[in-house]
């Protein structure tokens, strides 16, 4: 009782204060601001009721209780009975339907009834009816059903045992395995309550670019732990494979898969895992891709390696989550086509070496050789999260092997840490973009949650932005991203705007000023780097390794397909890569209403033009301009947008928490002088080809192009070793 | 005026909140829990008058008034005039006075004088105000006059630029090189506060394994934010020098210190920083020890290098702190000797080589010929920061040369980030050590401070145990060893009592029961883990590289003194170093009286028995016990001392906040079963030398000797690459 007081005052206190460290992410429970709709809260909720008891329900009470208590700064009462509880939490279990994770909110009369067939759907149902508060909702007539329409929603954690994290941005992982497993940080805990709230279910906590140590007794111990904590919040948690983990820890002279001893290896260490974590979720290997090992080191193929993991998890129910991008065996073949990509032809001589057609090349004829437990998890677009890509020719093109979709939350090249970008514009695009694998309306989004092939598994997964700041992203807005991945996991038909709104009320404010002010600097944002890095259709031309800036003219790396100057192949005629069929045919990929979207450099959507064609400089634009001065008013315009941002950005000053308002302010500086570095290095050598004037309306460089090419960042962020 | 509401507001509430993650350190301002005393303060202070302005004033005025208004939960007035101020805060600069950081504060009838020569001394003299009301101090009879006993007070930052920390427990380095100088941390001004209210004034940014990229105007123009917000908390900032940077990142040929380019470059190099940061504070250097380059490494002196750096910083007030921990040239001499090591030989062969003797050797025959602004930087015991070592016997050797004083904060030898060491009886252990230098009464305290042999510069530095955890320690209670180092660099004469209850009052809680207990625990921490690690005399017999567990059976590694064999040297006939005549002599670099206290093994104090003294198996300790029946019922006693804090900790557990309150326990958990390994591991170990039996009053080990050496730890953390 004294506690529960106590934590009343808290929260009450909370909602004053002038500082918000961002810790609490969209879980802020303060004090209703709106007097009247705060009144009306309190009319109508001051006991909850919870029909059953089980350790998610208690959570989930504990969450109810700690929610209201804060909006509406009143004690609510643990009610024994339902009859007069003014939010009543059931379960009805439904035969053979024990899996649904969804709830219904139904208002009748005074009182609310979450309803669910399974505790963690009360516990999902719980944190949306706090979202109705947070956000301002009526309560008097709610009638919501809600179901995910994916079956794992998945944060991938590209986490380091050394705490190291690739591409994070944002600290060390907050997994802190020296102290794991007799320490148990509060951050774990208010990890799971994030991501429950979102419907996230699961976690994969150590890096694709795997390290065996984590599958040995020592590691096992520490796995469970994490997972005795997330259990209740319905989070499972899943490891990295590493392929050579039988010879590596196993003591074995092999891993070839279709080895017995091999076989067996994994099998028992599969036991070994759910004797500690009973639901443990399964693994995700990157095989044969970067240096990792895999079945072709055995020359066997990728069914043979999922195959067999997936055997071996099969029994306790676990899932195979194998990536399909990969880009290791065709090194040579690459390596062959280096020089023709040094001459500056009009036209590429390479038809065969692409690195955008391997994936697909790979796993296109082995649909349906999969193991029923293993899905083949696909990155958005064919080449590597760049800001703006196709989707990857992969979905619609696997009907009978269920693909995952693999999105980067971690801003890798996005602007890092610093850059305000928020990701749901790019995530609904590919979510959107329709494959026409059935026809007309096949949409990314359908292969996806598998209604266009009835998948019988299903799964999306996001690289995490998480790391050690104590506002967990860096950048304050990289939590939205979070926030955004997970409600479009649990529902793909949520806009931006929607989930935006949402997440702003929670975040920052219910304050219209500030929430419209903010959703457009969000819904502006994704355009913005894309102008102001790689507008047209340019990718991967950023600096080399730590990928920290701009880096177009990088040549001289190992592989071919490593170089920026393999993907822009500017020239004197001009710029972009021919993937038609004159060129490497990779458009030839996609359903026929695909290709002819993007194969003629005339009528292509210019936001794909350089994705798909070598055109030359003097190309006339739709607005009339040429390619060279459309391209240098892009990269003005991805600078303007930030210099807009910024604008923006300070009339919120007294409307939300200074701590906030002012981190955002520096970061927003920060990037608009990044997005002027990108666009005097790019422009200064591209121009280098096209030999033509910066136009007017842009900024001429105030650096010479020696200058951008010297710069060195020995030290930035996202390079871990995992060793 | 809404703000300072808002603020009264939160500091309110925080008063009441069930949890506490920490980051306020002992700068809790909350709300003062005894009535009577609150009225007390309230009715006396009402209002605030600074009579000067400054930056450094005006951080003194809002930290007071956020202070006051936090525990006082009233509103302050910012008076217009000193007649009717409650307390009156005046800069009386008296001439050839403007160093004095003292402060004096004084009450007449009802008001309060705070009065200082210097704006600094005003922001002290507020702080030790606001702990005078953090610890339930009267404010109606104060007339205190405090002066800083030692000029320097040094926090030294083992960081990385990669942010990594070597030896750091406590998550990476606070500074985020990337990000700065746009990005300026609320952690930075928080940093200051802290360091400012316990009288630190000095920040070694760097790692003394040094880059020298710091050193290049890409990274000086970080620096320079930081010395920018640290600059009105009184706190200089000063870089660790690397030798060979001339050569690095000067374009030179050599770093030879005689040489005249070597000489010009450091000079511009100087001016170039200081031209950033007209307060620059200095260097660390680290020369000639562990792989570091330095003037030996062309045959120069440790004089030519540190009288030319100095030469580079003395224009601009800077001073140079050169280390004295080296063991690098005589290494093949050591290696020489190494075999004979093997031997376990009755007496140990090896007279001259002893790490023990190095930095004495090195840097006694320079006394007096180094330049004025130069320190030489000493570890408190000859090794290296052990849980206890006599003190290093160049205290009270170099009358003619200032020597500063170096503390391990971190616990690189004291259990790491999980184990509950206050360090303040360490601290005082060598600082009330007598070197007899001028005759009895000659302590290490005089000779630091500056009053012994009439140092012009003195210093106190402190390796930093500070990191991006948000409690900054990650062990709540490492904040204590920071406090204390602050207080006693400032004071030396405090006592560890003393220190540690006004530590818990402001960290955690005025209860009195909880004061004593917490205070107990403190009290006793220290012992215990000398006794659970190393007692008797026991040094450096800790697992290599990560130093994280024992390894006393370690005699594999490169150099012979990085050896654990070479330290304990167990044979047949017993245990420990003979550093008298006999042996390595060390002894001799002591003073006569110091001599006699140690080098009969029969007076010679047990606590350093081993340190001196190749003794016996069957050696009869004062208690009439054998040496190791007494080795064994030591390591039984630290164990049991750890049990005794458990439980001591559990009596505080609704006295305190639930936060911090299952941190420690976890904790201690982990301390626990810790000491359990170090008894088990050492004593198994050594019993294969005496081949005698563990005595019935300690715990049988449960685990083998192989299990123990067979431990592995690759991730443990504190091993930063400074790549």
């Amino acid at each position: 009782m004294i506690k529960s007081f106590l934590l009343v005052v808290l929260i009450t206190c909370v909602s004053f204060c002038y500082a918000d460290d961002g810790y609490r992410l969209w879980l802020r429970y303060d004090k209703i601001t709106d007097a009247a709709l705060l009144q009306q809260y309190r009319n109508q909720i001051s006991s909850i009721y919870f029909e059953k008891q089980s350790s998610t329900l208690s959570t989930a009470k504990k969450e109810l209780l700690t929610g209201l208590q804060g909006l509406l700064d009143k004690k609510i009462v643990d009610a024994k009975g339902s009859a007069n509880s003014s939010i009543v939490i059931s379960i009805k279990s439904s035969p053979g339907n024990n899996n649904n994770e969804g709830f219904q909110i139904l208002s009748k009369g005074k009182q609310i009834f979450i309803t669910a067939s399974s505790d963690i759907g009360a516990l999902y149902g719980v944190f949306h009816f706090l979202r109705l508060l947070q956000t301002h909702q009526s309560t008097r007539q709610v009638s919501i059903t809600s179901t995910p329409r994916i079956q794992n929603r998945i944060l991938d954690h590209w986490d380091n045992l050394n705490r190291t994290v690739e591409r994070g941005y944002a600290g060390i992982s907050i997994w802190n395995w020296h102290t794991l497993p007799d320490y148990i940080d509060q951050r774990y805990i208010d990890y799971a309550r994030a991501n429950a709230s979102i419907g996230i279910n699961g976690t994969v906590l150590t890096n694709v670019n795997a390290n065996a140590i984590v599958l040995t007794k020592e590691y096992l111990v520490k796995v469970k732990a994490l997972a005795d904590v997330f259990r209740p919040y319905g989070i499972k948690v899943y490891l990295t494979a590493k392929f050579s983990a039988p010879v590596e820890i196993g003591g074995l002279k092999t891993a070839d898969p279709l080895d017995a001893s091999v076989q067996d290896w994994w099998k028992k260490k599969a036991d070994e895992i759910y004797s500690y974590i009973p639901d443990f979720g399964g693994f995700l290997v990157k095989a044969n891709s970067e240096g990792q090992p895999g079945p072709q080191t055995y020359n066997r193929t990728h069914v043979d390696g999922a195959n067999m993991l997936a055997d071996a998890v099969a029994p306790h129910g676990g899932i195979i989550m194998w990536r399909a991008f990969v880009y290791d065996v065709r090194v040579q073949k690459a390596e062959e086509n280096f020089d023709s990509l040094n001459t500056n032809s009009k036209e590429s001589s390479i038809a065969s070496a692409d690195r955008f057609k391997q994936a697909y090349a790979e796993f296109k004829p082995f649909d349906g050789k999969f193991r029923k437990n293993v899905l083949i998890q696909v990155k958005n677009g064919p080449i590597d999260f760049q800001p703006r890509e196709p989707f990857s020719p992969l979905f619609g093109a696997m009907p009978h092997t269920p693909l995952a979709m693999e999105f980067q939350l971690t801003m890798e090249y996005l602007g890092q840490g610093t850059h305000l970008v928020y990701q749901a514009p790019l995530f609904k695009e590919v979510l959107n973009a329709d494959t026409y694998a059935n026809g007309k309306g096949s949409t990314v989004a359908e292969v996806i949650d598998g209604s266009l092939h009835n998948y019988s598994v299903t799964a999306m997964a996001g690289v995490s932005n998480i790391g050690s700041e104590r506002n967990w992203t860096n950048h304050p807005f990289g939590q939205a991203t979070w926030y955004a991945f997970g409600r479009l996991a649990w529902d793909h038909e949520l806009t931006s705007e929607q989930i935006a709104d949402e997440w702003i009320r929670q975040t920052f404010t219910n304050n219209s000023n500030a929430v419209t002010t903010i959703k457009k600097i969000m819904m502006a944002s994704r355009e913005a780097v894309v102008n102001y890095m790689t507008p047209l259709g340019l990718h991967h031309i950023m600096a080399t390794g730590h990928h920290y800036g701009p880096g177009p003219w990088v040549d001289n790396l190992g592989r071919a397909d490593w170089n920026p100057v393999y993907y822009h192949k500017a020239d004197a005629y001009g710029i972009g890569f021919n993937r038609t069929a004159t060129g490497s045919n990779a458009l030839a990929q996609y359903q026929p209403q695909v290709q002819a979207q993007w194969n003629d450099s005339n009528t292509c959507d210019e936001k794909y033009l350089l994705w798909f064609h070598h055109v030359s400089w003097s190309h006339k634009m739709k607005d009339g301009k040429t390619l060279w001065n459309e391209l240098c008013s892009k990269y003005q315009e991805g600078i303007d947008t930030v210099r807009w941002m910024q604008k923006q950005w300070n009339t919120v000053k007294n409307l939300i928490d200074d701590e906030r308002f002012k981190q955002v302010q520096m970061f927003l500086n920060i990037q608009e002088k990044e997005a002027v570095w990108w666009k005097n290095a790019c422009l200064l050598y591209f121009q280098t080809f096209s030999k033509m004037p910066i136009p007017p309306n842009v900024e001429k460089p105030n650096n010479t192009l020696d200058y951008y090419k010297n710069l060195k960042f020995p030290f930035a962020p996202g390079i871990g070793g995992n060793n």
